[in-house]
């Protein structure tokens, strides 16, 4: 039961220290050197670009600014930076002793504006995760908050909604009203057009106010439609972004409806933004047991024999949600569950399960692996894809609606409430072992996992006490992200007795039985992150680029020949496709057997 | 949840069918037909010895007889039989059909002999087993039990010695008093030296008197001190074997003390009997796990690439008992820890994790491989021993004895009452890996437990997390023979929270809250085997000369060199010389730790 962690202390900001077990330091960044710390030591640097056309009329916003290329020098492979295209310094040994790390902390401040502050997201999510991180003590000691969004509201009626709505894993904890006020009192509300220089211009006013001074970083999060998204960055740049330090902006998806669309988007971006100063989002990177998926990989000697097509038959991504779009499926049904869940969620794991051992931890070290897992594989073919819709049905007396009775979605729409497919890795390690995905709404359950089904064991002994369903016996590697974190990995044993029958059972790790501290949401994580500058859960331009090579040909076919979806009863298990769709790969899925 | 077993009805004798949840039928023996049914078709076989030298005045006892041997060619390789030296007869097809099952059931009896039926043994472990196995069904439909002894006792007292003796997992079940007093009904009593011909000769009458013209099968379980073996075997092989169905001989350890005496007692063992009819038993051959072993092993491919010392640093065998020779020390004496413990028990589990996977699940297979582990180790060296022995220790204001403290001890012994050794199996699959085992009296824990470290992981990413104890990073994976049985796998993983702590955490399967079923005792199995001719378990001639020839130059040493043990406190963790033989071979105790 003992920690095996070598860092037992937060790279907290604040001078009160994290507690242990909510430890903000990445073990493997241990040694990264502040980059605040060493902004006034240097001298200020000029990102050049290089080798990329020239963008006149452009002021880009420097994230990249000396501090944080800096440091992304200590966190990084150097020849990946320099790579990108970026003049670098090269630091001077005596800084990188960390007892310079916390010189000018007091001297720095992050300042985090929230872009569509009255919407659903940063209701639910991104002011509920501010503020966990605040209480664990993860953000800076100097720090501002900032709403920005059209609605008219003052500070105080920003308050009470982030205090109206704040509902997280902190709410029961010890002086958690006391905190929350202290928390208020550093959120602060601006009202604003999404694409008005003048607005924004008025916005870095009151920033400069809170910043007092200090180094002044500055992150956005972009929780705005896709169609505002270039205009705000474009004004955020242009008249918000800091002037000292360095200036992030996180955008979450819709990327784009398809390659050419997702290139247009990243090209207007990077008018005004260098490619590590975006921080594409993907919650599902920032799960708890996605994380987990290369500790488990890379850390325990068991698992790295079998990693391989040799022992592995199938791998399976399950992502299944028991509700239908409810009357909010005018977003959806302009991009349907393909674009929705599998080009991204479900694609980023398939690449991080997948990828080979990477150089280090560090960011580009794992995003260079995981590019590599997509740019093998082949792009989705029409037949390795099943699609549903999911169409009401009355259970109990209940009626559940169908995806066209929900009154933002056209009455003829064939969007897909429900994709199954089947993927595959060309490669010396993943050849001929299919890739399953299927991800679906108004299902009979809410699940999010990783399934590993292995090979048949070869001149199985025990063959006979298995019957004639051999694929009963395979062992199967569990990875379930939600709800109920567990991993589990099915094996057969003896059933105690003096007969010799045989069954599977789990070897079990449910993580709510093994650890009491409940587990930090996504959003916590990767916003974190994003402060830190750690990119590592972050989608980079040419991941985005690779996974929609994937999907776009497949995507426009289904829409071209208007394929009509299969349709299934809400509540049930989807479309019986999908088992076809497995039995044409010989293999079958596993999640639907009686025993999970 | 679901078994996998295709094999769902029992191979019961009597007309009831065995609970499903305790099936006496081994799946692989599926097809084996009933000895009994055959024997009055075929006509009587005679096993003629040819390879082996001519033993005048010597009367077999004839197990082989026809029926024997006929099932044995069904449940073995014929080759296997055949070089054993017997002739053997080849089966008509006919007689395949599993249609004659039953055909003669009724026919056909079998006679269990408890020669020592007063000693504590027979008291605690086979009779109460014996009523479990009748309990469960798993008894022919006719039997009969003789308790055989010297004392004078009549049928009423050993009833009434049993029924007050029995405390075994049934005692709370469903109608367990009515099913007793049925047992009891089938348990008799003779009276007789175990050197007596008359003697057996008079239970021989007896024996037929219950037998009633049936055929008989005869099995004579030893519970006798060794210097009486030879007679007993002698006097029922003379004068109490069957004439016309099976005898079978179980024998309890200790078989010898060297290589020379326990040749010698086979020797004399095979002057009267078949070594198929020789049922040397090792009752931790019997127990849940160590059955496991082999499912776990072949029928989990994830196991499979890792089961060498490509994955495998160490495999430890640790058997420790919480109590002393508390006052019974006479016999012990004579043996001591390495005799009692390592040379059989520790050292069959040893052969059976090691051996490559077998031809079949069939006895002669599982032992032929067994054999090859056993002669590829090398004889233990001296400096790969560490013996010790208990001193007393007075905790808590309780004193506890000193192993020289026992009445029934020599004062000045030597006698190792814990030992620690390092073997080697010098194969292709093993070579250099070291095989720990250890095994104690008056330890501070009861346990027996096989433990299998793996290596570190190469080229690591999380080193960093581990700190500078990589061994607290590696799997292992642990199979809990007793008590609690359970296995686990103890892998790192991440602890939930914004960090990039690990730690290490068990995937776990504890057999008490997987299976409702208690767990039956070692013994009950390994008598069902025995009655049902399955020799899987029980230890082959060969065998146990190759496993003496491992430990008896070592053995002779110690007593030759009068070798001190090292004393440790009663109730301790024993000598920390086992630390130091663990360190030497590069590897340490993973039982020890303050995680588990």
């Amino acid at each position: 039961m003992s920690s095996l962690s070598s860092s037992t202390h937060c790279r907290s900001y604040s001078s009160s220290a994290c507690p242990a077990s909510s430890s903000c330091n990445y073990g493997h960044h241990r040694t990264a050197i502040s980059s605040i710390s060493l902004k006034q030591l240097l001298p200020r640097k000029v990102s050049v670009q290089s080798n990329t056309k020239a963008r006149p009329n452009v002021v880009p916003i420097k994230d990249g600014a000396v501090a944080a290329t800096v440091a992304s020098i200590e966190n990084e492979t150097p020849s990946n930076k320099l790579g990108d295209g970026l003049l670098s310094i090269t630091l001077p040994e005596e800084f990188k002793d960390t007892a310079s790390f916390d010189i000018n902390k007091d001297k720095s401040t992050v300042s985090i504006t929230v872009v569509g502050a009255s919407g659903d997201l940063a209701k639910k999510k991104i002011f509920p995760a501010l503020f966990a991180l605040y209480y664990e003590d993860c953000l800076p000691e100097h720090f501002t908050i900032f709403g920005y969004a059209r609605s008219k509201m003052t500070d105080a009626e920003l308050r009470n909604m982030i205090s109206r709505t704040l509902t997280c894993r902190i709410d029961k904890r010890e002086n958690c009203d006391e905190k929350m006020d202290q928390f208020l009192n550093r959120c602060f509300y601006h009202s604003g057009q999404y694409d008005s220089q003048n607005n924004f211009a008025e916005l870095d006013k009151k920033l400069k106010e809170h910043e007092g001074g200090r180094i002044s970083n500055r992150l956005f999060y972009l929780s705005i439609p896709p169609n505002i998204f270039t205009a705000a960055v474009r004004c955020a740049s242009l008249s918000a972004s800091s002037a000292n330090g360095w200036t992030r902006v996180i955008v979450e998806k819709p990327f784009g409806r398809d390659s050419e669309s997702s290139a247009a988007l990243t090209d207007a971006l990077k008018q005004y933004l260098e490619e590590d100063q975006i921080f594409r989002i993907d919650h599902y990177l920032g799960k708890e047991l996605v994380e987990n998926l290369s500790v488990l990989r890379f850390s325990n000697l068991i698992f790295e024999p079998l990693w391989s097509r040799q022992y592995i038959r199938s791998v399976q991504l399950i992502f299944s949600e028991d509700f239908g779009t409810e009357g909010r499926g005018g977003y959806f049904d302009n991009y349907g569950i393909i674009r929705d869940i599998m080009q991204n969620h479900l694609l980023q794991i398939l690449a991080l399960f997948a990828m080979e051992t990477p150089v280090s931890l560090d960011a580009e070290d794992i995003r260079n692996e995981k590019v590599k897992v997509l740019r093998s594989m082949r792009p989705l073919q029409l037949e390795d894809v099943i699609i549903g819709q999911y169409k009401s049905h009355t259970k109990g007396g209940v009626s559940y609606p169908g995806y066209t009775d929900d009154k933002t979605v056209p009455k003829d729409s064939l969007t897909p409430t429900f994709a199954a497919a089947a993927l595959f890795i060309d490669n010396a390690r993943w050849d001929g072992v299919p890739f399953l995905m299927k991800a679906g709404k108004a299902l009979h359950n809410k699940r999010a996992e990783i399934r590993v089904q292995f090979r048949h064991v070869p001149g199985n002994l025990y063959n006979r006490n298995f019957g004639t369903d051999l694929d009963q016996a395979t062992n199967e590697l569990v990875i379930r992200v939600q709800p109920d974190e567990a991993i589990y990995l099915k094996i057969n044993n003896k059933v105690p007795g003096l007969g010799m029958r045989l069954d599977r059972s789990n070897l079990n790790l449910l993580y709510a039985a093994r650890y009491s501290k409940e587990i930090p949401d996504a959003y916590e994580r990767l916003l974190l992150d994003a402060v830190e500058g750690e990119r590592r859960l972050f989608i980079r331009s040419d991941e985005l680029d690779a996974a929609w090579a994937l999907f776009t040909p497949v995507l426009k076919e289904l829409e071209e020949k208007a394929i009509i979806p299969e349709y299934y009863p809400y509540g049930s298990r989807g479309p019986v496709g999908a088992h076809y769709l497995a039995a044409r790969h010989n293999v079958r899925w596993c999640d639907l057997g009686l025993e999970q």
